[in-house]
Formats: C-alpha cells, sequence, structure tokens
C-alpha cells in the first residue's frame, strides 16, 4: 500500500500569466490554468492545499535559479506561497541535515526537468532519494516531476533515443530511474518530439513494460502503484507490447532495423483512468471541458 | 488486377553523394545508396531498368528546377539518364498534349515533395491524371511518390494537423487525393515530425482506413492493390483502428481531447510484407543487411 500520490507530467506544462489573472481562459474549460491546470490539481491532491509546503527540486537542470523561480511564480498566482526552491547540485548536498529536514517538512515535492541521469547520478543512493521513497510510500504526500522528473519516476528510465534513429536495434537507451514506480517506462515531450520510436523499442526487449508516453501539459496522477489517471488538458499515449506476436528484434544486428507486429495502443485524455494491475483504460465519455 | 507498381516514399531518402560512387557505404548493407537505396529498387521495378524512361513530376514543388535537378543527379549516379523533368504548374498545362505525349512514353513517373494540395488542385480531373490511373492500371509502369507525392496517392489524403495538436478533434483535416490506391491514409516524415497523432486521429474517425506512416528514407511498394512489402532502409508504423473498442470521439466537441481505447500498430522495416486484403504482416527474419 502507498499513500503517496505520484503525478508525472510531459513537460511544458502551463505556468498560468500575471494578464491572465482572473480572467477565464476560453470559457473557463479544460484549458483554464487557474481552474484546471495540472499544478492546481497538484495543490487540491496536496494534504493542506494551498497551505501545502512545496519543495521545488531543480537538481535536474542546469538553470536553476530560473526554473524554480518559474514555479514559484506559477503556484503563487495560485495563491500557494509556502514554497521553497531546493537546488541540490551534489551527492554531498543530498546527505546534507539541512536540505533533508526541509524534505521532511514538504507536503509537496515537485521535481523541474533538465537532463534526468543528474537526477538519477545524484541522488541515486543517498539519504535524500531515501526518505523521498519513505515518505511516498508512508505519507500523504505528493511527488510530482516534469520531463526529466517524470521520466526519472520510474524503475526503469529512457536517457537516449532521438526520433530519427529510434527504431533501429540499440539506438535508444533504459537505465535505472529513481524507482517510485515499476513496470513502466515514461517518456514525455511525446508526440511533439516523435518519440513513439523508443517506446517501441523498450517494449519490444521487454514487453513487461508498460510505455507511457506524455504529451506535453500532459499528466498522470497514480495512486497505490494501481490506478492511474488523466489530469492534464494534454494527451498520453500507451504502449502495451504484451500482445505482440513476431518481431525481428533477435534476429537482427545492432543499427539494423525493427518490425514489430500487433503492438496496443491507447489514447489517454483528462478523466480517462488505467488500471496497472489489470491494464484496463477506461475512457470518460462525458465533454472534456465540462465542469 | 492492376498491372502497375506504387511506390510511396516518406521524404528525404538517400539520393546518393559523388563522392561516394563506387565506394561501399559501410560494408555494403542496407544503406548502401548505389546497391540498396530505394532509387535504385525503383529502376529495378521498372520495366526497362537503367534503361526506363523517368518522368520527374515536380507539380507539387515551388522549387521545381532544384528538386527536378537533384532527382536528374540521383538517377545518373546510377546509370540512369533516360530521364526529364515534367514541371507542369498549371491545371491548363495538365491538358497540354505535350505533357500526355510524354507521359504515355513514360515507364515511371516519380512525384516530387512539396503541397500535396498543389498536386490535387493542379493535376485533379485533368486529362493528366486520367492518362496516370490507365497506365497504372494497364501496364508495367512505376508510379512513385515522395512526402507529398506520396500522401497524395490514396482516394484520401491529410493535408493538416501539426503534432502538437493532432490529438485534439478536429485539427487534423482529410480531404480527397489523387485515387492511386484506396482504403489507407499515407502519412510521411512520419517518426521525425512526430505524426502519430494524425493517423490515429483519422482512424479513430473511419476504421476503414489503414493508417501508413512512412518515416524518412522509408519506401513500400504496393502491386495489385493487395501486396505491401517494405523496400527502403526506413521503417513504416501501420496504425490499424478496426480492434477499437472504444473512445470519446462521438462525444466531445471540435479542439477537445479524443481518447482511443485499443489500436493496433505494426512496425515494418526492410523485407517485411503487409497483405491489405487480409490485414497481415509478415515479418522477414533475415538479417536486414544480408545481400
Amino acid at each position: 500500500m502507498v499513500k503517496g500520490k505520484l503525478i508525472i507530467i510531459g513537460g511544458a506544462e502551463d505556468k498560468g500569466d500575471d494578464n491572465d489573472k482572473g480572467k477565464i481562459d476560453g470559457e473557463g474549460g479544460v484549458n483554464d490554468y487557474y481552474d484546471n491546470g495540472i499544478l492546481k490539481r497538484m495543490l487540491e491532491e496536496s494534504s493542506k492545499k494551498e497551505k501545502s509546503r512545496i519543495e521545488i527540486l531543480t537538481t535536474a537542470s542546469t538553470v536553476p535559479e530560473e526554473i524554480g523561480e518559474d514555479y514559484v511564480k506559477a503556484f503563487g498566482r495560485l495563491n500557494a506561497t509556502n514554497i521553497g526552491v531546493l537546488d541540490i547540485r551534489t551527492r554531498e548536498e543530498a546527505h546534507d541535515e539541512k536540505f533533508l529536514k526541509r524534505l521532511k517538512a514538504a507536503d509537496v515535492v515537485m521535481v523541474t526537468g533538465g537532463d534526468q541521469m543528474r537526477l538519477t547520478s545524484i541522488l541515486g543512493g543517498t539519504p535524500f532519494l531515501d526518505l523521498v521513497h519513505e515518505k511516498y510510500i508512508k505519507e500523504d504526500f505528493v511527488y510530482a516531476g516534469s520531463s526529466a522528473g517524470a521520466a526519472s519516476a520510474s524503475n526503469n528510465m529512457v536517457f537516449q533515443g532521438t526520433s530519427d534513429v529510434s527504431l533501429f536495434k540499440g539506438k535508444v537507451r533504459v537505465t535505472s530511474g529513481l524507482g517510485l514506480i515499476n513496470n513502466v517506462l515514461i517518456d514525455t515531450h511525446f508526440v511533439t518530439r516523435g518519440r513513439i520510436g523508443r517506446l517501441l523499442q523498450i517494449v519490444v526487449a521487454n514487453p513487461r513494460l508498460l510505455g507511457i508516453g506524455l504529451e506535453e501539459n500532459a499528466a498522470l496522477m497514480i495512486t497505490n502503484d494501481t490506478n492511474m489517471v488523466a489530469v492534464g488538458p494534454g494527451m498520453t499515449m500507451l504502449v502495451d507490447g504484451r500482445s505482440i506476436v513476431d518481431t525481428n528484434f533477435n534476429d537482427v544486428r545492432d543499427g539494423d532495423a525493427i518490425s514489430i507486429e500487433n503492438v496496443v495502443v491507447h489514447v489517454m485524455s483528462k478523466y480517462d483512468s488505467y488500471d496497472l494491475k489489470k491494464h484496463k483504460l477506461s475512457i470518460d465519455h462525458r465533454n472534456n471541458d465540462r465542469e
């Protein structure tokens, strides 16, 4: 049983705009940052709502001040101001009691984008990551990640493979992630950056993993390692390789083109849910922008 | 019964390089232009091989001289020199006896990239297109198209929908193509430009159409409206919507996010074949770069 909530975001999520504040974007629909944005949902899911203590973890980024400030402003627009930027730059800092104390007090940790290998190499095997896991399992805690922060959340993490070579054997690389969730492989900026090929290669190599392709401004919330609900305006593609009936994957050499027969793909949009244990999608048939 | 051969290319096909001539690219494998390129295969499939009369149809392009010259050089590197550039710019020219005579004498028509709407609006309903159809059905004739030239080959043709909006209802547009093949929807530059979303939207709107997503430097050859063989180094994704069990497509409004349950996807690489009538993929298990 996991008490925490995992929110994974495909990157480039809406962060609002000072000029829009109080106004309604469109007709107050699914795209309205103040009513329906991913960060708003994150606050709603947190234990103390707007009063929750939020730490922005900028370790993945090479421009931590800038990205940290963006999130402080974005949450500020939603009246959440109990917020800090946790810029752990080294493994040494990931052992620092000062940072551990701040993590202990946090209701939400928001892991920013950047390079996911920075997250694993700096946080992997440290007291900081251990405490993240403990809080995620035992507390009413929100662990959220966007882009690299989302990609790194699972046990297996993709870190290489541009779209143009992603279906040539060996051109996509997977390594170990931060391990908050198992049996999935999370990719981000999915449609925009043409990443279907890399999920297909990962899934054909091991259909145990469900490929989760989060588009920009898309998010899923996962509770108890089982229930996955779409909470962002964008779409998510699920790539399920259990149905594969044939492939040349084991016949061809590195660099050769891959063939795959019969992968099942789903597209999730807001309010849809997916049961990770039963492998079953439930599509919500109401209009997307109802309230 | 169709006697002609249809070769559709995902764009950006290898056109060789004068400096490489005679040399072997890599180890003479699947990527070697002179031995295994798409244009080489096109010559092999044509009735008179290197001596075939080839017409480069540049109507889709706004830089017809440039693109025409590129193909003349590319075929020239393969010792095919009986070649002309057919630059039909207007509907009037598509009635011109001079051009019809040239088409009559052609063994291969290679339709270049550009804007597929130029092809349909300039050639649609003209004696030129009628003659293309007649030759394709009755003769040992190769009709090849790359990028826009491929996308326009089918009865239904996609012409709009950038990757970032491609899974919002109504953001992908289909219109009538040149009609050489039915029951498919051909998209190009498929992985590189992140176009999976638009095929998914097209297929959910009508699962009668098999979505064909040709990546760059990928090609399929279709014979007798039935047999489809991968002949290029690149990969092709097939999107088969007949298996769809649920969608919100009819519930949501234009601009809303689409959900889809259970689309079947295949990945084809060189030497694989697909039967368009039986809807069956056959993966070739030999090494890709064998000779």
